[in-house]
């Protein structure tokens, strides 16, 4: 593929200077626009050392308003971003809507150098192709525009450069032995390369290979390729503004689904006795295990959901007891912010994930999306209906980077619920815990029920299966949760 | 001091149970008011390995809701942390209003292991007492609650401690050599400690010592102080709510100071070919200096301010041109997000600066307080009035860090601006850059001229002096940027 590329075209000095002024000013105006649209761009910039990434990024980034952009270098990963599934440090860097940003490598890396350089096994590194293209199709699924561009020198010429670097001394520093190591292997990373190009260019992100020998032609083609990219992108958003806007519909009764709720066995319960009697040791083995999931750097993930007055606070606080606060965090999801909401929906779980050898407990989750927004119209059907593959693929990248995932459902009946509404506000401690809310949203149960039915049947993947907690005990439901967690961890240990 | 400390006092349990739930209790609904009034709260961390900092602090967890809390543990910087001023860390993670930040261990490692260990100079941990105070006394003028513990044991309680963590095989890894190191330099580190605490112990952020020979005892005393400081700060808010709220008093004439403004002479210019003969040597050798930075790790920071179309941008642009974008990274400033309002106003600025190594440009700056937030009333008289001393604290505490800080004033006369406005509104590449704003701004010359000469006699110092850019002529203007930045950067060099 890449050997067909003509590296060696070339633009004349003279006819250089007329075009470029003018595409300048063509990409100064798509920028604005795209950022009054909302429209979020990633720029990726791939390619051989020495190929003129850094040169062609300072000289898109001249041609735009620097309120409107943000470029990411990266680098080796640093720890605590390798104690995380690999696509975190990108996700978390993902742009703002109407903002630009402008990758110098990328996620590439993992199918390019740590591929060569047998940083990572293959069993790893060839997972990654599908994890990169559901990231990408996510955000552009979201309304992102990704455009991709691969830089293309010969080996000959990556040699000059060399060369040319080295001897200037204050480039000197620019090549070192790995470069001159990677040179040599340059055949090794064309094969990598042109695998790589074969499997990631996608019609919702496609690749653009520049023929990088001369760098006016190599700029011409990217700064056309962005402005054209921008046009169509800018075109699809009028058209789809001037129809009419999608209907955010409320719930949508879903037919033919076996309920899974109606299944769940309320009547089970704990005494007391038996419960004083095993709380304590089960609670003690969790500060243990604690520790040797510090100690061997396992990465724990624990969601909650389940209706208003399950008892997910108390069951919290109960799994928690013995444990060291520098080994877990409760992450509790409100609505989002300014900033999340200009981002993918996702967005905000992975920036939360912690890294490996600590638990995260997740007070509500990503789940919100299928449930509470489904029901109550905070987004949109296509959204919602998007969300359970989004959420099964993150949760498929959490799983294949080792996380052990445990989901809990807390299930009460619509009676019990009731009895702890009322038991809360008379209670002057519990007061603040009900609110008109909580009894709105009572009011929508089979709406919510429906939801929650369709959500545990298509979000409990092999990898990642929901556990019910029947919680008319609280007692019971405490017990349940401790124990699934022990015995999870322990698997995996 | 800390020997004339009770450290075995004791509570029985009995007594202790009928305490601690109402303890519990109070706490809990003191958390939620201080929610509501957007009080943000700090609690600090520090004693002895083995104290029993961690069970404390997850005792406290317990007593709270979690979607009002965020423990941060601190570890030896990473790498990314040492490449930037100490508290660096500490700042960005102050906590946002109505939110509680525990930090287990704090920026007060610095003048304890990092003093003890010789980790850093004494030139360096010395200076670390000013910017401590300073720091928390930013934080507690702006609304803050900062309450600190030293938990305290003897060495012979901790020698015990540390054999019953060794004796269990899950707690064992907990000590480790380096820990009873430090504890054959217990009066070592009772040393630092005393200082410590005399030093810090301030009116607005008091330690308090706490007895923890029984975790009891120890448990009541942090739950009192945390519940008797935000019970003080409640009333005291609740008192200040009920008088007339701060007016926003709109700029104020400052009368009796010598204008720097009037003094400069914008008549010095520079004819197009003496400037196309300078500009490619100019910026090539900061190209060439940018890979000095980055390979001394130096941290350079620049701060362009100046009227609206001062020519900030095309400035900037010129300065940029030859260089490396992986090197340098320019920081538009805006108005504060949401969550940016949520803190401190300097915390958005602390976020942004780079790592050593890399060159910041601040396009508009920390800065604005003193001029648009005070002359448009976006903040208090107390606050505009409170940021000369901050902003000059934390420029001080950059170039205690080693960096380079190069702040640039961008003069233009009334009549040049109209000129330029003109240009703008008829040239079709350019319109967008001129808003109603801009108009509105220039009736208020004289306002923003008052602020501005008070802001340059009042922060340019002897660390951080201003330079003012003669920019009537924008040639002359990007040739002396260039050149100054040349300058002060070879100086440091």
């Amino acid at each position: 593929m890449l050997e067909k590329v003509d590296i060696t075209q070339k633009i004349k000095k003279a006819e250089y200077a007329g075009m470029i002024t003018e595409l300048e000013f063509k990409l100064a105006n798509l920028q604005r626009q795209a950022k009054d649209m909302k429209i979020p761009v990633i720029i990726v910039f791939e390619g051989w050392d020495a190929a003129g990434k850094g040169t062609m990024i300072n000289r898109l980034l001249l041609a735009l308003d620097p309120r409107g952009f943000k470029v990411h270098p990266t680098n080796p990963p640093a720890e605590d971003e390798r104690l995380r599934p690999f696509l975190w440090r990108f996700m978390v860097r993902t742009p703002e809507k109407g903002i630009i940003a402008i990758f110098d490598r990328s996620w590439y890396g993992r199918v390019l150098v740590e591929r060569v350089d047998k940083l990572v096994k293959k069993e790893v590194w060839s997972k990654a192709y599908d994890e990169i293209k559901s990231f990408e199709r996510q955000l552009v699924d979201d309304g992102n525009v990704i455009i991709k561009f691969f830089m293309h020198i010969s080996q000959k010429e990556q040699k000059k450069r060399f060369k040319k670097l080295e001897s200037n001394s204050s480039t000197a520093w620019k090549v070192d032995k790995n470069d001159w190591k990677n040179y040599k292997h340059y055949n090794k990373f064309l094969k990598a390369t042109e695998e790589m190009l074969a499997k990631t260019d996608t019609d919702f992100a496609p690749w653009t290979i520049v023929e990088s020998h001369d760098w006016r032609f190599a700029n011409v083609k990217v700064f056309n390729a962005v402005i054209n990219t921008l046009e169509n992108k800018i075109n699809e958003v009028k058209k789809k503004g001037a129809k009419k806007a999608p209907t955010r519909r409320k719930t949508v009764g879903h037919k033919g689904i076996t309920s899974i709720l109606d299944k769940v066995d309320l009547s089970v319960d704990l005494a007391r006795e038996e419960y004083d009697g095993v709380l304590k040791k089960y609670q003690n083995r969790m500060r243990d295990l604690e520790h040797e999931v510090y100690k061997k750097r396992l990465s724990v993930i624990m969601v909650y959901e389940g209706w208003d007055a399950a008892g997910k606070g108390g069951n919290i606080k109960r799994f928690l007891k013995m444990m060291d606060p520098r080994g877990y965090e409760v992450i509790p999801i409100a609505a989002p912010n300014d900033i999340e909401k200009a981002h993918h929906y996702l967005w905000r779980f992975w920036k939360a994930i912690p890294k490996a050898g600590h638990i995260a407990i997740f007070d509500r989750s990503w789940y919100g999306r299928l449930v509470v927004e489904r029901v109550e119209g905070f987004c949109t059907e296509e959204e919602w209906k998007r969300a359970y593959r989004e959420i099964n693929e993150m949760e498929e990248q959490f799983v294949n980077f080792g996380t052990v995932l445990i989901k809990f459902w807390l299930q009460v009946d619509k009676a019990e619920q009731l009895k702890r509404f009322k038991e809360r506000q008379q209670n002057p401690h519990k007061q603040w815990k009900i609110t008109d809310e909580d009894w709105r949203n009572r009011k929508k149960w089979n709406q919510y029920k429906t939801a929650v039915d369709e959500m545990l049947l298509r979000t409990s993947t092999s990898y990642a299966p929901w556990t019910i907690i029947e919680s008319n005990s609280k007692l019971y439901a405490r017990i349940k949760v401790l124990k699934t967690v022990i015995k999870e961890i322990e698997k995996k240990l």
